[in-house]
């Protein structure tokens, strides 16, 4: 079968890799009938962090189920499935308090030594807690409906992870700190699923502002650090803004964040920091901060978000503004880094 | 009148002041019944920081109103009065929100320009949103719980703060890293107010562990630093605990309250970070860790742990393990600083 590996920093290839089989009994074989770029998925690219060479990329699908190892029970071959971007088993102790990101028997996919997303197809650990089948099938979904259900593996849950953490509820006001897909599906799960009544966001570009006010975003602030707290903090009579989404991840985004919370504000930071930020806490401390932080365990919101989408409540799809066929995957990764594309989809 | 100032590090006299007076229509003069010593009066006279020779010290007092500006409306003449260590209109947006200690209007007792707790009367700013009567008066409360009141005017309503932070419930397991005044208060607001079934609480030193056992702790961990999060990851089955109340302030404790929070969990941080703690962000995004901090609106607790206090079901009086007159304010903070007295009051 076909897949994307990482070659170097700006070198990504398809090559072929050997076809993705069941390991486990509670594992399954996914077709990936779609895939797709992630943010994070260019910190190698860039040279920002390690990786190795030749090793698998990719971390959000959906697909058909192939196989299924005979311990599976919730999904069948056939089944069209989205399985968000790190297996669980669903079950252990920080799967039942809803952190499936820290699943005892969890992994990403992706990592070295497991199946990428970008390929044709994926084997899948866990496969009972974690893959949620599509109510219908393939011939039952509107292709229209792909894009949106596939930014559930990933981004639509992770900006709405952002959200629910910064304490957002009912006719609040919400900063976000990040026009990337999860900034602006922070946008959209504050707005749609949460009710906040006024999202202030930042962004500098008009593409992703244009998406931005599309999600629901009522004030957009175009510029960043000091300059965005001093616009927010105009915006919201001086005092500063009571909930505040990081999804970015670099110190210049916390200290923005820091900056234009309201005293006794929440920040919810989803951005996972890739350098190695120190928070000074004085500042926070002085501002009765609470900031709740993590990678997003996106399966807790999956079944809700699935059902939404499907009924058109949600629509998390326009956050893909370039498709290419997996074999281009590697002008996906030139357009995302080079920021000529929010977020590239790759099908078939 | 007589109060004590600050000289140098080290020492402190009590002197002849110019007595307390109005100077705003909001004011009152509070004669003072008792007062304390605080961990943070620590501070300046361990040389950790500057502070002007000359200054007033302390900022927890209780007393009787000698005098009321004009505007004064809830507190007369002759009423027996607790006062939380910072004064606070109780009217604008910060104290709306509970967190008095960011009053627009506020400020902190004892610091430099202001009176301080420790003489024989305090000018109080803002007396009608800061002064808390005793129902009943001096001649209505048995002289046996003034020090349970006293401690209302920082301690209790601290300690219980960083378990609300903390986000502690009925039911639950606590952790509380820091056996001084804070730390025990903690420990009795976790199980009194707020239903807590388990609080271990870090402590080294004997007398202070019998009273954290007093105030309702089920476990005692006689440890610190990475010690001390191993005992506590094995009280809790090897996942460590959902609530911490940092009541230190230090960068080891807050490593220490990082390192025994389970996934998911909740930190309560009330200890004012005195030198420049920068928190390292990994170790808490990869734990999903909630962190709430800031310093205690106290006044928010206030009437209702009086009415606690006066029904006899909450007694944080016990804090106070050594009683001097205001003369020997100097051998407080000698005691104080030498571990010897828990919490010390002066009365006379």
């Amino acid at each position: 079968m076909r897949a994307a590996l990482y070659q170097a920093a700006g070198e990504v290839v398809v090559d072929d890799v050997p076809d993705a089989t069941l390991a486990e009994p509670t594992d399954a074989v996914v077709r990936v009938l779609r895939s797709c770029i992630c943010g994070s998925d260019l910190w190698a690219y860039r040279g920002v962090i390690d990786r190795p060479a030749g090793s698998r990329l990719g971390h959000e699908f959906m697909g058909v189920v192939e196989e299924v190892g005979v311990d599976v029970r919730t999904v069948r071959p056939g089944d069209l499935v989205v399985a968000p971007f790190q297996w669980s088993d669903n079950t252990c102790p920080a799967c039942r308090d809803g952190i499936q990101t820290r699943c005892d028997n969890g992994g990403t996919f992706g990592a070295p030594g497991t199946d990428g997303g970008q390929g044709e197809a994926v084997r899948v650990p866990q496969a009972d807690g974690t893959l949620v089948a599509v109510p219908g099938g393939v011939d039952g979904v509107d292709e229209s409906l792909l894009p949106a259900l596939l930014a559930l593996t990933d981004v639509a849950g992770t900006g709405l992870h952002g959200a629910v953490l910064a304490g957002v509820g009912e006719g609040d006001t919400v900063a976000v700190i990040g026009d990337g897909a999860v900034g602006l599906c922070a946008v959209l799960g504050a707005r749609q699923v949460l009710g906040a009544e006024r999202v202030i966001l930042m962004s500098r570009h008009e593409d992703r502002t244009e998406l931005g006010r599309k999600f629901g975003a009522t004030d957009v602030v175009p510029s960043r650090g000091e300059e965005a707290v001093a616009a927010v903090r105009e915006l919201t009579g001086g005092r500063g803004v009571r909930h505040v989404v990081e999804a970015v991840g670099t110190p210049e985004a916390w200290d923005t964040a820091i900056g234009m919370a309201r005293v006794g504000g929440t920040i919810g930071a989803v951005g996972v920091p890739h350098t190695t930020p120190q928070l000074g806490l004085f500042p926070p401390f002085r501002q009765h901060l609470t900031i709740s932080m993590g990678v997003a365990p996106v399966r807790r919101y999956l079944p809700d978000l699935m059902d939404r989408v499907l009924a058109g409540t949600f629509d998390p799809g326009p956050v893909f503004d370039l498709t290419l066929p997996l074999e281009k995957t590697a002008e996906g990764y030139a357009a995302m880094s080079e920021r000529r594309s929010i977020k590239t989809m790759l099908a078939g």
